[in-house]
């Protein structure tokens, strides 16, 4: 479970689609296809259309600026699907709307077509997350080795460039695609796995193309329109008061100067009110109790033994004084997060195959016990079914594609890094499909993706085999990058297989859009990455983008190659009591699910992985966020409807509007055009003293 | 027609009360009466009942605070009546509500007892306007003496106490409410004029008691608590970062700083915007025009004379220099603008009492055309005129009061100002009744109460009479309080009349209560001041409280003792010129609105009045008030109903929660507690030689 996936974010926490919920599913269920039944689904080959591509294009680019904002700020990236869907119908709709106008409109506009451009759109923006531009790469970077400490030699160290790092793209993303390929059937047809978010997505995208749905989905248009413009010009409008460093909205000391060194504060960034209107509840809360327990009571204990637990006269980022114990105690709550979560997967996966291959008749129920009421066979079923056997992509071939790219990949990458070895690589390969398989079912089951807790352990293992002397840094980070990208596609790929199971669109269309929409990624993304790169100071701990992820990954390294006797005094204790506490904590939650049914206090239990984030950056964007979520709390309870429809479309827009602004904001830096005035605060003595001091 | 006035500012304006709007009252109209046939009405005995004034007495000191902080500021009081019908309902409903679940409740809550509440508190707040406390007895001060230069000498000045401007209050309070009542008859029934706010508010107090309009009024209660919190909590918040002078929100420069030194700001004042809520487009939009013409275009080109028109040397609050040009540039467009009303008022009365004595026959149609159906005698007007006629005031009281008053005043008056002898105030008492009937017939015809127009010309007249070197400052401005009262509740309680007219409230309650009423804002209006006066720099033109009347109005009496020839170079050119300006506008208004009817180009003149007073302030506030326009525009367009429901109650929240912060601000500031932190505002190059220099 990990929280900078762009794509399975809402998967990995389990967290719901807030645009459709379940009534609205099982209502609409036993009508869609019927009322699709005279809409011609066009040829596999006329769903990838010119328009959707440059759609696809266009917005990938949107996305790919806005994830790696995220990643660059914070790392808690929402599901950006319903954005993505509203933006793409919007798109096209008002292109064939225009076309038709003026009579030149050749092809109507399908919902196979709006599946490809959100299939398309979600793959390019997902490699912004699996290309590990804000953690792994970024952990190999000078800058963050320099904080890593020990780690900081040539040969741990690799400096970022443009090329290399879309090469290494380019080699180790498409592999994914194959190894999943032939057992879409299996999952689909045969265990008819839920896919919740894909499910989710290919429900919006039916009802916008049915005519009721239509109206709402412009409806939803107009109101992400309007946040978008009122949250691009609040940040257009913060920007004029941020002349100097610590100047501007994002210092505001909202809760006092007390406070906001200890970092609560409202920042005052319309993007993570967003996200906060889009996270559940539940998820706000851990964050904002993991800062306090951490920026409260933790850190400041710690730092009173200063010079007795650690040496007074190292640099604040020394990974040897305190920041160490926030690296490292945020490591351990995730990693013991992730290892429940890995361990819990790989049980639930077991019994379920156990189960399903007992059962000898053809019909499968469904292992989670949802709502799949297979046994009756009804016309969805049967017309859905039709069209996803219709184009085939032959098994041979996915297998050839797998062991093909498989051997370019165990050359290529190499030279890029010369710390890996060809047979590190290969043993990647060999387990990784093992992994992805464990991975795509059990997101199928749960919605959750634990792509990046793979990557990490991937870091533990190539890293202490390389070991520090031969750059065991470097080979950990890279070897992340290659389970993680296997493990993270193959998952999102057959999300979409569902979403175009459930949309009637060909899964040839859909594995292309994804080869498309994953080129796409593997361009954009590096580039995206590099203007932000070269236009601020990329993962400065007290900067606008600390980037937290790269120190954290490094970090992971460094456990790895070091081993745990380089921490400092007793925080291996604090490491592993936080690990058990991440751990059992969710063994405390899912225990409670089952076994406490009255009072339902198992969803009042925060979230590790959630909680581990606000220890290493403070408490401001959790604050941010449940300012989000106190918006969304006070709009349900006025008019509970309204809310449901149109908060998605509210949160989007401040997203967009606000992560939009770094483009110009990014520009206006790099050709040294500075904002005019400085909002600054003090307090009265402070003020007293300076203006007598001039 | 003036800016100043609490209850009668909409009235003078023309402006329309937006609760209650024409559809809403025909419709009623004939309903409203039948409805109500089983609703016993109490004798007035039980109308004016204890808790009655208990509420009253609160909601008074509530109002009194509001309408003082707003005379202190800018001056631009809007009408608070659709508040204080609705508090006033709250107030007693959740009282009646409370005593009736424990079974003790008596007396039910009826709407004449609403209205006696209205009544009383409308009457009490009424003398926070027209005790001049920002105004002519502000002028008398030293402070502002000091500011106004050539007439800062003993003879000239008083120094204000509380003691005795409750006195001078209770002497000349009280006369009016007998000039007028032996007309009560004539005016209500024979004329049936329309009064427009009061009609409007005895709609509003009917619709409370029918049981649909409870359920509305509850709701609005409700929206009206909201915004009251929001706006108490957001003046509080803002108040943490106003450490030193020129912090805090009040000082954010936010169109750049260039724009904040030509005042051009939004200074987050919820109390402006709620007024901005509910004045008209019209008003806030004159407002911007006059803050433009004057601040960015005229004051800028008189600065460059600086040295050539006016001395380089005086202190720039000197009226020798840019500051008179700005006092007496505002006066005169003020005087020309009230010139044309009183000469179009009395014109309008003429014309119509002879119109009405040549009509022989007892109809008496609306000498304004309006919809009043007299011809028809309905239930509701049988009805109404026997409660109205049920109790009497006899004329020979009335007219006793008057005199007996009258002797008083003229006896105590000279014993508080020396400068004033007894034979000016018998004179004024004598003219003050024609006066005081023309202001109640015109304000029945058209809402415009013209009291400070009278007021001011009473100043210019004794001031000249009395001359400089006697003291004709004081003995202006005096005489200005004493014109004033009169005038001012003879048109309130009229108004007053007719709202008793409509519920089938007595005369006589509505008669007592306005006394008791007067009697509140005697004490309560002088106390309120007195705790402004003692915690900030009242009257200071660059401070939070300029309380631009107080400089205004002794400059009128300026120019009555000392005659023009101490005007700087060209101001009299100017004065003229605006003067004839101001008179100018208002007659092409009137003859657009005559002879123009196809495009109604008259609805888009802006009134002298309204941009007059950004003249001398600036224009911040207007700003703020275009931001309440802003808001209520976006509103109506999204939901005309609600916006028309509840903007009433969300401005008068807005108004009333940042008013009172003053009351806890001002007690804080008064035990020297200080805000913690300033938020200020710099350049770039400022902050770096701050920063620097310390």
């Amino acid at each position: 479970m990990d929280m900078e996936s762009s794509r399975n974010q809402h998967e990995e926490q389990g967290w719901e689609t807030p645009a459709i919920d379940d009534d609205h599913q099982s209502a609409d269920k036993l009508l869609v296809e019927s009322a699709f039944k005279s809409t011609p689904v066009p040829p596999w080959t006329q769903q990838i259309t010119l328009r959707a591509m440059v759609t696809s294009l266009i917005l990938s680019l949107v996305f790919n600026f806005i994830v790696c904002k995220l990643n660059l700020t914070t790392g808690v990236i929402p599901s950006l699907n319903v954005a993505a869907g509203l933006l793409g119908f919007a798109v096209i709709k008002a292109w064939t709307t225009t076309l038709a106008k003026a009579g030149l409109l050749k092809q109507p506009f399908t919902r196979q077509e709006n599946t490809v451009i959100q299939t398309c759109v979600v793959a390019s923006s997902g490699i912004a997350f699996s290309s590990g531009t804000a953690s792994y790469l970024l952990g190999m970077s000078p800058y963050v080795a320099s904080q890593g400490g020990s780690g900081n030699m040539p040969e741990n160290v690799k400096k970022l460039s443009v090329g290399w790092m879309i090469g290494f793209l380019f080699v180790v993303s498409f592999v994914g695609l194959f190894s999943i390929v032939p057992l879409r059937k299996i999952m689909i047809l045969k265990y008819k796995l839920t896919y919740p978010s894909g499910t989710a997505t290919a429900y919006l995208i039916n009802s916008f193309h049915t005519p009721k749905g239509a109206k709402l989905a412009k409806k939803q248009v107009l109101v992400l329109f309007k946040s978008f413009v009122f949250s691009f010009a609040f940040a257009f409008f913060q920007w004029f008061y941020t002349g100097l460093d610590g100047c501007g909205f994002s210092s505001f000391p909202t809760f006092g100067l007390q406070a906001y060194k200890q970092k609560f504060y409202f920042d005052f960034s319309s993007t993570y009110v967003g996200v906060g209107m889009i996270c559940p509840y539940m998820v706000n809360v851990s964050l904002l109790v993991g800062a306090i327990i951490s920026w409260v009571f933790m850190w400041p204990m710690i730092e009173k033994k200063k010079g007795d637990w650690y040496s007074a006269d190292l640099p604040s980022s020394s990974l040897h004084g305190l920041q160490g114990y926030k690296v490292f105690i945020a490591i351990a709550m995730m990693l013991g997060d992730g290892l429940y979560h890995v361990v819990f997967m790989l049980v639930k996966t077991i019994l379920s195959l156990i189960a399903n291959s007992r059962r000898k008749d053809s019909s499968i129920v469904d292992p989670n016990g949802a709502d799949l009421d297979s046994q009756v066979v009804d016309y969805d079923e049967v017309r859905r079914s039709e069209f996803f056997l219709k184009d085939q992509i032959p098994n041979k071939v996915a297998i050839a594609g797998y062991v093909a790219l498989a051997i370019v990949s165990i050359i290529a990458a190499p030279f890029i890094f010369h710390q890996l070895k060809w047979y590190h690589i290969l043993v990647a390969y060999i387990i990784a499909p093992v992994l992805a398989f464990c991975n795509a079912y059990g997101c199928g089951l749960t919605d959750w993706s634990l792509a990046s807790n793979y990557g990490k352990l991937a870091i533990i293992i190539f890293s202490s085999w390389v070991g520090l002397e031969h750059g065991g840094v470097i080979a950990g980070l890279a070897s992340c990058g290659v389970m993680m990208s296997i493990v993270s596609t193959a998952s999102d790929l057959m999300q979409d297989f569902k979403t175009g199971y459930l949309t009637l669109s060909s899964p040839r269309s859909m594995f292309f859009s994804q080869v498309i929409g994953t080129a796409m990624g593997c361009v954009l993304t590096p580039l995206v990455f590099w203007f932000f790169y070269k236009s601020y100071n990329i993962g400065d701990p007290d900067g606008t983008y600390p980037a937290p992820y790269g120190l954290l990954y490094r970090g992971i390294a460094l456990l790895g190659v070091e081993g745990i006797s380089s921490l400092p005094k007793n925080c291996l204790n604090l490491v592993i009591t936080f690990f058990l506490i991440g751990f059992v904590i969710n063994l405390l939650q899912e225990l409670l699910r089952r076994y406490e049914t009255r009072f339902g206090i198992y969803r009042f239990i925060p979230s590790p992985m959630c909680m581990a984030i606000p220890f290493y950056l403070g408490g401001y964007f959790a604050i941010d966020m449940c300012v989000g979520s106190l918006i969304l709390f006070m709009w349900e309870r006025s008019n509970k409807k309204k809310a449901t429809d149109f908060a998605p479309a509210v949160a989007s827009g401040l997203i967009c509007g606000d992560s939009l602004w770094s483009v110009p904001a990014a520009i206006l830096a790099l050709v040294n055009v500075n904002p005019p005035l400085c909002m600054k605060f003090f307090t009265v003595a402070q003020l007293n003293d300076l203006l007598k001091g001039s």
